[in-house]
């Protein structure tokens, strides 16, 4: 049983996944999979954790013919190192035991395995009240401000996604299931939702 | 308690809605709308269906400014009385008891009760399988004509939604929970999905 959870930045689809994972007591990877791969790759995990959310970008404006600029930039081979060895860490990670997985693609990466696809969104409003009651950070940010950083955070997510797997970040289409946080208690959806997703595998 | 569910045709939506209302032992609106309109404007039931199937789609090209062309052709007209009438069914049925309704606009219409908006969607090739299987009107199409089939009703669904609501009609933003059905059981999504239903509106 995988299930891989996609979300948008203050939707909750974190706190889902954690809950999921212990009504169904099993794996949960989040920034344990970033550890993995720093020690995979012998960086340090914050420095990851800031390529992966920054990159990748295309380093050349779109409408350049590719195979006249086969010359990548150091920052772009690394984020695609990165993004191999993540692949394999998930891969590894999901042949290992029964997961659940946030983000990183591993809907895409997975999809010889069939995961349980999950795509977690919420209205504007509550997310930003979301982002506020949590304030991870305690950066105490005004709403005008939050809001830009989860448009900010949401637009890399998606360039990042749509960059590796050729898909469309949050189209229904690569999904199974698309849940709609905004009037929801996260901890009674995810004992809900967790008999159904394992009547799905049994 | 109200349930809407817009659906992609051969996504087993209907279905769904039908489960679901059992389940949670409330009442179930589909061709029982039509018929309500159909005594509400003196109008034949299928001649209604064919309205709602078909219209509307603006009789001017859009370029055109609106405010120049004030002339509305009669069968637009008549297209607006009936969503006209439609309109007042739904909320009157949805006052007089819970209810899951099918279809006809209705999550746009009820959104001052704020009712549990869901979308039920699948691949081509479950939505061909489901209707192959079902072929109510014994009309045993190919494949081929079965999916130009599906791909009209829903270019015609999608019209409509979009010309009375100004919304996108499948569009995440617009809806609670999104459901791909293509490897669903249909009966044991709806036992699973009723629960979790209930609770919201408790």
């Amino acid at each position: 049983m995988t299930i891989t959870i996609g979300r948008e930045f203050g939707s909750g689809g974190r706190e889902l996944a954690r809950r999921l994972s212990e009504e169904l007591d099993i794996a949960y990877y989040d920034s344990e999979i970033l550890r993995e791969i720093a020690e995979r790759t012998s960086l340090s995990q914050s420095y990851i954790q800031e390529i992966i959310e920054k990159r990748p970008h295309p380093s050349f404006p779109i409408h350049v013919v590719r195979t006249f600029h086969t010359a990548i930039s150091p920052i772009d081979e690394q984020a695609n190192l990165i993004y191999q060895e993540q692949s394999a860490t998930i891969k590894d990670l999901a042949n290992k035991s029964d997961a659940v997985i946030v983000g990183r693609c591993a809907d895409y990466i997975l999809r010889d395995i069939h995961p349980f696809r999950i795509f977690v969104y919420a209205d504007m409003e509550s997310k930003i009240k979301r982002c506020n009651e949590k304030d991870t950070w305690h950066e105490n940010l005004s709403e005008r401000a939050m809001k830009a950083k989860i448009l900010s955070v949401d637009r890399n997510r998606k360039k990042y996604y749509s960059f590796y797997t050729g898909n469309t970040w949050g189209a229904k289409e690569n999904y199974d299931l698309m849940v709609n946080t905004s009037k929801v208690e996260i901890a009674s959806l995810a004992s809900h939702l967790a008999p159904y997703i394992k009547s799905l595998f049994v």
